[in-house]
């Protein structure tokens, strides 16, 4: 496909208006003179949030939650439990947590349970570790704003063997509340200006819907660029180059945000296509936002996944030295799937010491995150070692979590290329898979009476019949005229099971309904 | 003291001039090329970010954890340990958990404690229903963004337990990582415009120091009011008028942010002071934002905390139907003192249902706190009952941290009458005592030569030859010409000794010197 060809796909189908066309159709609820009402009292708050409007994903996410307690109260509904696999969230999906984590966190909390000769001994070690870390002995304490220095050392030490050997240091990872708090900290150190001087930041389409949210609100300029669809998802650097030369015409772009593996499209970068990112980003002068929460969940065989700070170093001066570079990772996405406990951090690379002086100071004026998920982290970035009373146990439960999560994959493409109205592409990484959805004429047009993209039509439908909650692909992002769905497959096999056999009865359902 | 008198105060000689002069005292140390590249880097970023600058105080925090250091280092000190009461963090201080809240949470996050014959069972019972409330039965699962449903009923039941009946609703309870966070997201959804329609936010003089950096980084005019020293610190209804209408002239007075019992004063406001307070914002049309996580803290006898909410609600109409008010408490500045577990809730009342909804929204584009936090909170305002295992261990915790905390209340004032330079308010709540200095002037003339506010001087002096780490006044803002110290005192019995002990002789060493 030409440049020349993505240059015509229309952004704006997605989210953007999906939150424009809430508004007015919520509006269309209240009579003219509550809307004048609304209006007066809104003027008097902050002119960011009076733009916000809730998603009709979100307006989902609310209804699983109605039908969740109507079930409880009793009320009839033609399934007795709802599944919700529209979030990335693997404990809900019945993923069972890593013993090891638990019982580290549990023994630090309640340190009685160090004399309890139930623990390995490996347990106490690591959580007698922790403690000392913390003033007054107790996770209980603050911990200095950008995390306790032993684990933003730990987390150092695991980022230099990840990268075989490329040199990591402490000074340049803050631990915060999950990736998401990193980020929107890295963006609002970067995002500036109005007009021409506006910052853009370009990020992938599909994309989920928080990270545009975010834009939004932080008053950045959004630069979209396409994902190819037909080639697995692939990011192709061509279509990075129209979309931010394009946005140089009435913005200004700084910052280039990838995701890798990918969500919602489960691709997984190789080597070249970094490389290529990388030369890019320097031509460009951007700063690469490089997510990489989901680095631990390839299940591609034959596939590595290789970070962008490795391949950065590797490629060596002149883009080893200047290009600046943000990574994350997180306690949420992992195997733990532990987000709940609220943490992650960010590795910051080639910042300008004055800028990292700047942040660290701005950060200081706020409070550390939370110690338990700080602990999380420590574990993840530190597992128990060959020899270690708790290693074959460890590795065990995550052996059982990747395998199940690349069954999971398996069988969802399995069960997806057997339906029609469905092609899916292959699933090499992450957490979700994103297959598009064929809907016939009819329903598209039913949905387009109804003020709806017609995937979220798809989606609610699903949702009451079914008691199944999806992302729709209209609320992530996608090209004009094209609909998808988004579920998690990191999910207990059970769980997997439940949904693919209550999407098939619905999508079977609502095929012959509009055929 | 006449409104008059008050107004020539001169706001300035706190930390917002310290800052401006730390600017400079530091940039002196460069040299005017390495100035001009790094101002040339910082144009490229956020520019309320470049405007940031570490107060004096932090430096000193910074040069405590270097202390520290060197110290585990072996580097010899006149002291072998270093004793940290600048900030109120009770664990720091040597204050110990309380047992039930850490036995819930470490069943929460590893179950296999349930089958523990050693737990109470009203542990296990509570372990188990919170349990149910998560996803997956797991912690590890994201919540709803305000916090998990049961954990906002129980508070709201807290709030109309402590408010004697007057009604609250699970639906106007946020909870978020720590008191703090609900705190700039209440200013985020106030502070807007620019010129004259700025917004004003009144606060107190002095406070803490990070509120006056957060109304900078968000770009609210800050309208400082005095608190009234030679009267225990009182809040006076005239002086907050005169700054509010004089502020008019150039901003839009939006919020009254107060502070109950006060962070540094230790001063409690009795009902007819918070009933003026309330009838001045009434006619002000100002917000209330009251921070009132201080509320377990009262050691005056004959002195009882009450709350904002009640007093509004208990005037009656039409302030009780129409003063909007933001009400504040956290489980780190409570009996607990779990800074580390990050959680805390805001209720918000009055607000208009239009600005709620909008709040919501925003806040559902982010993640939850953390669960373990929230499983303190809910503990915290839904202790163990009478005739529950677990009553007389927690009633016996609970009572010994206050006694601790009101017999280091009276032991300070003891001690600080007995040394010459020292007078100290009475203290009736909260974590700290604020002692004024009265130095030499010498000293003050030393300091001015170093480009310093004499009390930071003070502190610099203390923590490199006692090892003494404590706030100065001029971080929280003061009188001209007045200087301050302020130390947290829920700290355990030693830990207060040993401070008391190094702070004499330091103090009269310090006095000989420039006498």
């Amino acid at each position: 496909m030409s440049t020349v060809a993505y240059c015509s796909f229309i952004w704006g189908s997605g989210y953007i208006t999906a939150r424009a066309r809430t508004r007015t159709h919520r509006s269309l609820q209240k009579t003219e003179e509550q809307k004048r009402r609304i209006m007066s009292v809104l003027r008097k708050i902050n002119p960011t949030l009076q733009r916000i409007c809730i998603c009709e994903q979100e307006n989902l996410g609310r209804r699983a939650m109605q039908i969740t307690r109507e079930l409880k109260q009793g009320v009839k509904k033609p399934y007795k439990e709802l599944v919700d696999v529209s979030i990335g969230d693997a404990h809900r999906g019945g993923m069972k947590p890593i013993t090891f984590v638990r019982q580290v966190i549990a023994a630090c909390i309640y340190p009685e349970l160090l004399h309890d000769s139930a623990l390995p001994a490996d347990v106490k070690e690591r959580a007698w570790r922790l403690m000392r870390e913390c003033d007054g002995g107790s996770v209980g304490s603050y911990t200095e704003a950008c995390g306790i220095p032993y684990v933003k050392s730990s987390v150092s030490d695991f980022i230099t063997r990840r990268d075989g050997g490329v040199p990591a240091s402490p000074e340049n990872i803050l631990i915060s509340s999950g990736s998401q708090t990193a980020l929107m900290f890295v963006l609002s150190l970067l995002v500036h200006g109005e007009g021409s001087a506006q910052t853009g930041v370009a990020f992938p389409v599909p994309t989920y819907s928080s990270f545009a949210m975010a834009l939004d609100e932080l008053g950045a300029e959004m630069v979209p660029y396409y994902l190819c669809e037909e080639e697995g998802w692939a990011l192709r650097v061509e279509e990075l180059r129209r979309a931010v030369r394009a946005s140089g015409l009435h913005c200004t772009p700084r910052v280039l945000y990838v995701i890798n593996p990918s969500n919602p499209t489960g691709n997984v970068q190789s080597r070249k296509i970094i490389e290529e990112v990388i030369r890019f980003a320097a031509e460009e002068k951007l700063v690469i936002m490089a997510d990489e929460v989901y680095q631990d969940t390839v299940h591609e065989e034959g596939i590595d996944f290789v970070s962008y700070k490795r391949v950065l170093f590797e490629l060596g001066p002149p883009y080893s030295e200047s290009v600046q570079l943000a990574s994350f990772h997180s306690v949420s996405k992992g195997f733990m799937g532990e987000c709940g406990l609220r943490s992650g951090y960010v590795e910051l690379v080639n910042l300008d010491p004055a800028v990292m002086e700047q942040a660290c100071k701005w950060l200081s004026a706020g409070s550390c995150s939370a110690v338990t998920g700080q602990i999380a982290l420590n574990i993840m970035v530190d597992p128990p070692r060959p020899g270690d009373p708790s290693y074959t146990m460890y590795s065990q439960e995550v052996k059982f979590k990747k395998d199940t999560l690349t069954c999971n994959v398996r069988r969802v493409q399995e069960v997806l290329e057997d339906i029609p109205g469905f092609t899916c592409q292959a699933v090499g990484g992450g957490f979700y898979a994103f297959p598009r959805l064929h809907l016939p004429q009819r329903a598209v047009q039913r949905a387009k009476e109804l003020g709806l993209e017609a995937d979220l039509l798809y989606c609610t439908r699903l949702l009451e019949e079914e008691g199944v909650c999806l992302e729709a692909g209209s609320s992530l992002g996608q090209k004009e005229g094209t609909h998808h769905i988004r579920l998690c497959l990191m999910t207990s096999t059970k769980t997997l099971e439940m949904v693919l056999k209550r999407l098939k009865r619905f999508h079977l359902r609502f095929l012959k309904e509009f055929a």
